[in-house]
């Protein structure tokens, strides 16, 4: 199980790439990351729920949902994903990560339309204004770094952690390594066989695969103190809802173009680029495409429903 | 234009008749009616909005929402369909007729990110345990009536009021009457011409189009209590969640069959049922149109997207 773990893709799927207002082909904003066997929602726009079941995406590995700022079109989805959570025989608590105002906001509808649910909605408030890890376990740890919005909005780095080294099967079977030894071994010991010979762990184990990260930024006018945060990721979410030529509004909404986000990516030396949250007076997100890949070739626009391996 | 406000026909588009899972095919529900030139959005699942825009729908004349009850997928939506309504530019106020608790629920999320809008979400609450009259203008009323739900729930009837004569605009002028005495006209007189001819009313006008009648029944058990409010109705829609043979599901959860749907319209003698609210186990909905039609031949079964000309 845990070699299955380790050896799980890091994979991002995008619900909705939307910005403010709907369009016929992207809702709002939601991405769900699954990292190490976990599934993490990131934002959950109106229709989130919905496009879980349009995508065939079951939902029995979510358990955290981070949101990045109270703006609706990142987190009016929430209300009816709990609802249909609770109707889908859920027994594990949901725990959202968020700016404090949520719990206030949705804790009387929670309470109103969820209280004969079996599980609990835990709300864990952060300060967006912060850098801090908010999420840790033994194998992820998630982290806020500000944006520069409207309203505090943080961005949220995913990282796995190193993992443990994979086992030879074949030197462990032909060395008849007892199971006991084998926690050893993926820690990094030798092993000593019973007539004494050392045989050096490198011989008994294969690196596991680096670490993944994984950088969503959304909403956010362009900001370099955010480079430091997402330097060198597998994968940067930039949002670009405008495109350059439309100064005015890049400016008074505290939003990006797709421009921006490239030279964020570029700046930054992330591997990927993945760009959306297109503002809908645009009809194809191609004009966005054309302007980031100027500056960051590695780039790619968003749609609702595209998944990427990390 | 108080002739082309009488020609309109009485429209009804199905935004959503899916029940309290969406499926890939149905969202939550919601319903545009349009009567004398007014939009009436009855109910509002999460989703409302977006699917406003993938059916082209403008809302330059929704002034009114009226929501049945309080559970989430007949109300989800309002939030964002309100929010979007202020970045499109809206100034004219919304009024919202609920549950008396709808205020109480929502209201914290509509001033944390509407406060700002040029316009206020202005509740009318009503009890939806009675029968009455909780909207009406110069050409239509709207008037609850109780559904047996798990909460409290309750019907719509839509009526136009009886519409003034069409004026004969040949006679008109044949006679050149004055304009200033054709409003009297409308209301039934008679015209006497400068020579004291009496040119009797039934020669200068024509029946306007007998008024016309909608009944929205979601959600609700089977009860012939409805049957005397929806009496005669042009078109009725009323839930059909389960099929027949559901028995514990339609106990259970107070929920009708499709069969349930068409015999409260067989006895009610409506001209045309449609029924949807469909439970999300069934894959389509052929079967709740065969159950159905065996009862009451006029059925149609909704899908999201269709539209009605009353």
């Amino acid at each position: 199980m845990s070699t299955k773990v380790k050896m799980e893709a890091v994979k991002l799927t995008i619900l909705g790439c939307g910005s403010a207002m709907p369009t016929k082909k992207n809702f709002h904003s939601s991405q769900l990351l699954e990292m190490r066997n976990k599934q993490f929602l990131i934002d959950c726009g109106e229709g989130t729920q919905i496009r879980m079941r349009q995508f065939n995406i079951k939902t029995n590995r979510l358990n955290h949902i981070f949101i990045s700022h109270l703006h609706g079109d990142h987190y009016f989805g929430l209300l009816g994903l709990i609802s249909s959570l609770g109707m889908l025989g859920r027994t594990a608590d949901i725990e959202v990560h968020a700016h404090p105002d949520l719990e206030r906001l949705v804790a009387p509808q929670i309470a109103y339309s969820c209280g004969d649910f079996p599980f609990k909605v835990n709300f864990h408030p952060f300060n967006p204004r912060k850098n801090e890890i908010i999420y840790e376990d033994r194998s992820v740890t998630v982290t806020t770094f500000p944006l520069k919005h409207r309203v505090p909005t943080c961005g949220f780095l995913f990282e796995e952690k190193q993992a443990a080294p994979h086992l030879i099967r074949s030197m462990i079977d032909a060395y008849e390594i007892p199971i006991k030894e084998l926690a050893a071994i993926k820690n990094g010991a030798d092993y000593v066989t019973p007539d004494g010979e050392i045989v050096e762990n490198s011989r008994l184990t294969t690196p596991a695969a680096p670490p993944k990260r994984y950088a969503y930024c959304s909403d956010t006018a362009y900001s370099e103190k955010i480079i430091p945060f997402v330097e060198g990721v597998d994968c940067l979410y930039h949002e670009s809802t405008f495109l350059e030529e439309d100064v005015a509004r890049i400016k008074n909404t505290l939003h990006s173009s797709a421009k921006q986000a490239a030279t964020i990516a570029a700046k930054a030396n992330v591997k990927k680029l993945i760009i959306g949250h297109y503002s809908a007076r645009y009809k194809t997100n191609t004009p966005f495409l054309e302007e980031a890949k100027k500056v960051f070739a590695n780039t790619v626009a968003a749609e609702d429903g595209m998944s990427f391996v990390l």
